[in-house]
C-alpha cells in the first residue's frame, strides 16, 4: 500500500471510538504509567471492555488481567503499549489477529534516542498488519465523546476544545487548566514521534467530530506542509497554533527534541495568515484563544467598548487592545447623556472605558450594555469585574445569550466569588480571563479571525 | 506648614504600626464595606484595640460600638472612614483630639467625581490637625508586621512583597494571588486619589520595613517625578513597576481615571532605566518579577541552562529567553560526556535544554545541576517540571539553598502534585511559575537588574 493511499484510509474514527481496549503493561504499581493509564480509562468512565495485559496474572486495578493479547476473549479495537519499546513489534501480529484498528505506543526508546531502526520496524510491521500507530514516545489520547481517557492527568469535564500537541506536557497543561476551570475538552492527542499518524490526521479527525468546536495545536514543526495547509484551510473549525522554535536557539532545540524542522518563523506566520489559522505566542495565549473560539462571535469591526468596575483594569486593557489593532472609541455626547440619565451608579465615570466603580452590581452592567447597544453599538465588548460581584454570571450569561455581540469577561480581585462566577460562566461557554490584558488580547484575536474569514470569502466566493 | 516640610515629616510609621483603630461606618450589614473592613481587621489578627463607630449603637461584628470618635475611651492611632465623603471633614477634629496620626478614607465622592473642593477641604482640614491622609477613594492598607488588614480581600499569609497600587483591584488581585500561592505579602497600599500621601511616601515606608524585600508598584502617573526618582534610585530594595496609559487611548483613560498625566511612555522607560527599576508589561509580569525579587540572586552573565522533563517546554522557554537577551549556550563535549556517564536517565537528551524526559526524578535534577556547575557553570538555571514529580521542592529547595545560583522553577502539567510542590517551594521563598515562558522572562528580568546594578556601581563608586 502506498503511503498516499494509507493516508486517505487513515481510520482514526475506529481508534477514538474503540469499544474494547487492552493495556499492555497494566500494573497495580501506582508509579507505573501502565497503572495510571488503566486507572484513568476506568475512572474516565469508559463504557467498553477493558483488558489489562500482564504475564503476572491476577486482578489489576480491580479487573481480570490476561497474560497476552491472544488470551483476550473477543476483539480488541485499540491496544495501548506501556512496555519497553523493543517488546512491542513482536506483539503487533496478535493485535492484528484481534482485529485492532490501531495502537498507542506510550513507550519511548525509538527515534528520539536515535533508534530509528526500531521506529522503522514498528511502522513497517504495523502497516503490514493494517494497524495505525499513535506515537511512539507519546502521552496517549483522550476522547470525551467516547469517555476514553487513555492518557494522564485524568480529565473528566467534557468540553468542546480539542488539543493536539507535540509535547505531552503542553497537552496535559492545557487539559489540566480546562478541567480546573470547568471548561473541559473534547479531546487530547499527544503526538509523540508521529511515526505514522501525524498532526494533520488528528486535525481531520476533530474536524469531523461534532463535539469539537475549536482545535488547539502545539507543534515544533509540520510533517507535510502541503497537506497540513489544506487541512487547516478547509477546516470548518477555528485552528489556533502555538509553534515553538522561533529563535535560533529554540529552532536548534526543536530539531533536537522531535527532529522537527522549525523553519523560518516569518514563513510560518505567513502560512498561518494564508490558511486563516490564529497564531498564539505563549501556552497561555493558546489556551485563552481556544477558549474564546469554542463559541466564537467574530467582531466585524475593531470598535471595542469596555465596561468595568475597576478604572485601572480598563486602562491596562486598552494598552493591549490598541497595540493589537482594536480601537476604543469615545462615547458620543448623546450616548454619554443617556447613560448619565440611566440607573447606573451616580459615581460612574461616563467614558470608554465606562467605569461603573466598585459599587457596581451585575444589573448595572446589563443596563449600560443595553443603553450602549441602542445608542452607539460597539463591535465587541469587554466586561471587567474587578470586585466580588455575585450573580454576574447568571445575569450577564442571560443577556449575552440574547445579544449577538462578541464578549470577553475578565474577573479579577474577587476571591471566592470570582472562582464561583468563573465556573458558572464557563458552564455557559462564556470564557473568563484572569487579567484585563489577556481578555483584551482575546477580543483582538477574534477580530483578526474575522478579517481572515472576510479575505477567505472574497478570495473564494 | 509648607508642603515641603510636611513631606519630610510624613509619619507613615505611626499609621502602619497603629495600636488602636476606629472604623467610622462599621456595620453588621455584610454588604457594607464598613462591615468587610471591620471583619478583616479582626480576622487578620490585629492585636491592638478596635473601635467600631456607628450611631446605631450595640455590638458590631462582636465588638462594642461607639456613637462617635469622641466617645471612644483613650487614644485612636488610626481612623478608617467608610461613610459618605461629605460626612468626613467635620469628624477630623475629633480624630485629632484622640491623637490620631492619620486617617484612611475609603469613601469616594471627591476629585474622582469632579468634587475637587471637597478634596481640598479634606486635605486642608487634615493638615490643620496634623493628620496624614491615605486616599480618599481607596481600598485601604494591609501591613503584615502589625497584622493589620484594613482592606479587602482578607490576606493572612505574611510574605516579603509590598504592593503599592493606584488601582484597588490591581492591589487586591496581586495580594489574592500571593495568598492563594502561599507566597504572601508584607504590605498592600491602595493609593486612591493621593490627596495627601502618595506613592513615594509608601515606597519610603517599605524601604524602611524589615519584612519587605521587594516593592511592586502599579501606577498611572507619578505625582512628583523628581522625588519619585530619588526614592526609587536610593531604594535598597528592588522596585518593579507596571505603569499603564501607554497607548493614546490608555493615556486618555488614565487621565480620566485618576487625573494622572501618563506622559510619554518611552520617557518613563528611560526613567526606570536611570533609577534601576524593573518595568513590567502586564499585571502577571508585575507579580512574577516581584516574586523573584523577594530573594534575588542576580545572574552576572546571560548564560542560561535549562533542566527539564519536557522537551517542548524547554523550547518555549528558549524562545522567550533569547528574545529578552539571555543566551542558551551549547554543552561542551566534555560536559556532555560526563552527563552521559552520570546517573541521569539513559533516555535523557544531553543538550541545553537538558531533557531528563518524563521519567525524571527530583534526584536527577540535583545530579545534573551539580555536574553542570562543576564542568560548565551557567549564570542562571531554569528548572522545568513537566510532570507530577513529587519530592522536588524538598530536594531542590535544599540544593538551591546551598548553591548561590539564580534559579527559576516552572511547574506545569502536574495536577495535584504541582499544587502541593508549588506551596512547598514558596514556603522556602523559591518562586514557581506556571509556564516556561513566564519563568524564562523572570530570569531575563533578574539579569537586567544585574546590569542596572553594575551601571549604578560604575557611575556611583
Amino acid at each position: 500500500m502506498s503511503e498516499k493511499s494509507n493516508r486517505v484510509a487513515a481510520d482514526t474514527h475506529s481508534l477514538f471510538w474503540a469499544r474494547s481496549i487492552a493495556i499492555v503493561g497494566a500494573s497495580n504499581n501506582a508509579s507505573k504509567l501502565g497503572h495510571t493509564i488503566t486507572r484513568n480509562i476506568i475512572d474516565g468512565g469508559f463504557q467498553g471492555r477493558i483488558y489489562p495485559i500482564n504475564p503476572s496474572g491476577g486482578q489489576i486495578v480491580g479487573l481480570d488481567s490476561y497474560p497476552d493479547l491472544a488470551s483476550v476473549p473477543g476483539d480488541i479495537d485499540l491496544v495501548v503499549f506501556c512496555v519497553p519499546g523493543h517488546m512491542i513489534v513482536p506483539m503487533l501480529e496478535q493485535a492484528a489477529q484481534k482485529n485492532a484498528a490501531g495502537v498507542i505506543v506510550i513507550s519511548g526508546g525509538f527515534r528520539e534516542v536515535g533508534n530509528t531502526a526500531l521506529e522503522k520496524d514498528l511502522v513497517e510491521t504495523a502497516r503490514r498488519y493494517n494497524l495505525r500507530v499513535i506515537g511512539p514516545n507519546c502521552q496517549g489520547i483522550l476522547f470525551a465523546p467516547n469517555k476514553l481517557c487513555a492518557t494522564w492527568p485524568l480529565i473528566q469535564t467534557p468540553g468542546s476544545m480539542a488539543i493536539i500537541s507535540q509535547s505531552g506536557t503542553v497537552a496535559a497543561t492545557l487539559a489540566g487548566w480546562a478541567e480546573k476551570e470547568g471548561f473541559g475538552v473534547s479531546g487530547v492527542v499527544s503526538l509523540g514521534n508521529q511515526a505514522d499518524l501525524c498532526e494533520t490526521d488528528f486535525i481531520e479527525h476533530f474536524c469531523n467530530d461534532e463535539q469539537t468546536k475549536v482545535i488547539a495545536l502545539y507543534i515544533e514543526g509540520v510533517k507535510d506542509g502541503r497537506r497540513f495547509m489544506a487541512a487547516v484551510r478547509s477546516s470548518p473549525k477555528p485552528v489556533v497554533i502555538l509553534k515553538s522554535g522561533r529563535t535560533p536557539g529554540g529552532e536548534k532545540a526543536a530539531a533536537s527534541h522531535t527532529k522537527s524542522l522549525a523553519g523560518r518563523d516569518d514563513v510560518f506566520t505567513g502560512i498561518c495568515r494564508q490558511v486563516g489559522a490564529l497564531r498564539a505566542d505563549t501556552v497561555e495565549e493558546l489556551y485563552d484563544f481556544a477558549k474564546a473560539f469554542t463559541a466564537p462571535r467574530l467582531p466585524e469591526g475593531n470598535q471595542m467598548m469596555i465596561l468595568t468596575s475597576s478604572g485601572g483594569s480598563g486602562i491596562l486593557a486598552i494598552d493591549v487592545a490598541e497595540r493589537r489593532g482594536m480601537s476604543v472609541a469615545s462615547l458620543l455626547p448623546a450616548t454619554a447623556e443617556r447613560l448619565r440619565e440611566s440607573a447606573i451608579p451616580s459615581a460612574a465615570v461616563i467614558s470608554n472605558p465606562l467605569d461603573l466603580t466598585g459599587s457596581a452590581l451585575s444589573e448595572d452592567y446589563r443596563v449600560a450594555f443595553e443603553q450602549i447597544e441602542k445608542d452607539q453599538p460597539a463591535d465587541a465588548y469587554l466586561l471587567i469585574f474587578g470586585d466580588p460581584i455575585a450573580g454576574s454570571a447568571e445575569k450577564i450569561g442571560r443577556f449575552f445569550q440574547e445579544s449577538s455581540k462578541p464578549l470577553a469577561i475578565c474577573y479579577l480581585g474577587g476571591g471566592e466569588v470570582e472562582e464561583q462566577e468563573l465556573k458558572l460562566f464557563h458552564q455557559m461557554k462564556i470564557p473568563v480571563y484572569p487579567t484585563p490584558e489577556r481578555a483584551a488580547a482575546v477580543l483582538a484575536a477574534l477580530h483578526q479571525k474575522h478579517q481572515y474569514e472576510r479575505i477567505r470569502t472574497e478570495v473564494e466566493p
